[in-house]
């Protein structure tokens, strides 16, 4: 069934709503869809299913019929990445929003071979990310949309992940340089010792992995290492590995 | 550490191997190593420490100093991957070696929009994927080369599933059409039956997913319906996902 993306959230049931611009284009000259036709609608926070009333070149609408179950993991986690090189980033962000990602922070690490961009272009590539992201929460059929965050450096993202609100219930680095917990023993430990995961993050360096310096200030602020088997990863790898690791341990996978 | 590939399995610790070729040529002009360095031995098997002794352009020996802990995954996951659009098979085969896969048995199923290669098209395709997942499991340190085979139609891989020696201990199908259980309870409910998971394989289907009728022949031998979370995830993506959940409810991830 073909998704819609609106830009306000839907109230209620029964109620009719108005397609946004670009999305009256794909849904009347791209897949010529018809007075009728049932449609998702997304609005960030849920799926819904809905039927097409009015349908022509100018404008949209819609009735909202039933709320559909949940697609969306059970605990929003942010994917801090350490700028990894060429168009990996938006491999990245394809493939972590199929598999569930709520926010990706690119992140400058001491290892990163590629540099932040100059503002102008930093912001165009975050637009692009954001759009690839958004791309795939569609097609995966996920209700809610992640955000993509302008990339920053090491101390800023410290600085973002102390001050985060919702705070992060826990933040896990993948880590191959000691003898680490496998992750789904770290989280449950958390789960173990009386936590709840709403909120986490999860940490994965750039091509030449994070620095002993960086690792050393996650862990001053009680991030937990963690491993993701015995195998190296590729950065682009990992942090899709991870995410799923995490569900699986919190039961959906 | 530099790796290098052996054609020989290596008998054991303080002999003397040679290597093949095409590895001398890389060690000595792209890599410029020398005598005295370090380097990790492949030898299909196990992954070993070994310090180079003759280095030029002719020959390159090395003496093996010790074995090294396993880096392979808990039990051979056999990725039976319905044949996807252009150049995903590499993605997948490069990732999923990362993630552990033993075997790649790429399938032309009823959905596949790719077909199959006519058969001097096909050996070729099938060397260019097995180069890379060499090249992949050199990079992410495995010892064992994951063997790639030709694309075969559906009703010969259900044979080869059947009549496969060793045997399969269980055969998983991400099957998005039905309430299936996650896949990590699955593989443990296959444990508390008593079975020990030597060599299983999982299903994904292509762009399209599994058929009907596909699915229903793969019950028929005992295959099981799971699920990867309550997302659509992408052709490529989902082995991905499989492999991971896999070594987490094995405890390695």
């Amino acid at each position: 069934m073909h998704r819609f993306y609106l830009e306000e959230p839907i109230s209620g049931i029964g109620i009719v709503v108005v397609f946004p611009k670009d999305e009256v284009a794909h849904a009347t000259r791209v897949l010529r869809l018809r007075k009728g036709d049932e449609v998702q609608l997304i609005d960030g926070i849920n799926l819904y299913k809905a039927e097409l009333q009015i349908v022509n070149e100018q404008e949209v609408t819609a009735i909202v019929r039933e709320l559909c179950p949940s697609p969306e993991p059970p605990a929003q986690a942010v994917l801090i990445q350490g700028l990894p090189k060429a168009d990996k980033l938006e491999m990245i962000a394809q493939k972590a929003t199929e598999l569930g990602m709520w926010e990706l922070w690119p992140v400058e690490m001491e290892r990163s071979v590629a540099k932040a961009d100059k503002p102008d272009r930093a912001q165009k590539k975050q637009e692009r990310i954001s759009r690839i992201a958004l791309e795939a929460a569609k097609q995966s059929s996920r209700a809610h949309i992640p955000q993509v965050a302008q990339t920053v450096n090491f101390a800023k993202m410290l600085n973002a992940l102390q001050k985060a609100s919702p705070a992060f219930d826990a933040v896990f680095i993948a880590w191959e340089e000691e003898h680490a917990l496998p992750m789904s023993q770290a989280v449950q430990r958390c789960i173990d010792e009386g936590k709840t995961l709403h909120r986490v993050a999860v940490v994965i360096g750039p091509e030449g992995g994070i620095s002993q310096r960086e690792w050393e200030k996650l862990r001053d602020i009680g991030a937990i290492s963690v491993t993701l088997g015995r195998r190296i990863l590729r950065t682009e790898t990992a942090g899709l590995c991870a995410l799923a690791v995490l569900w699986t341990a919190l039961g959906e996978m």
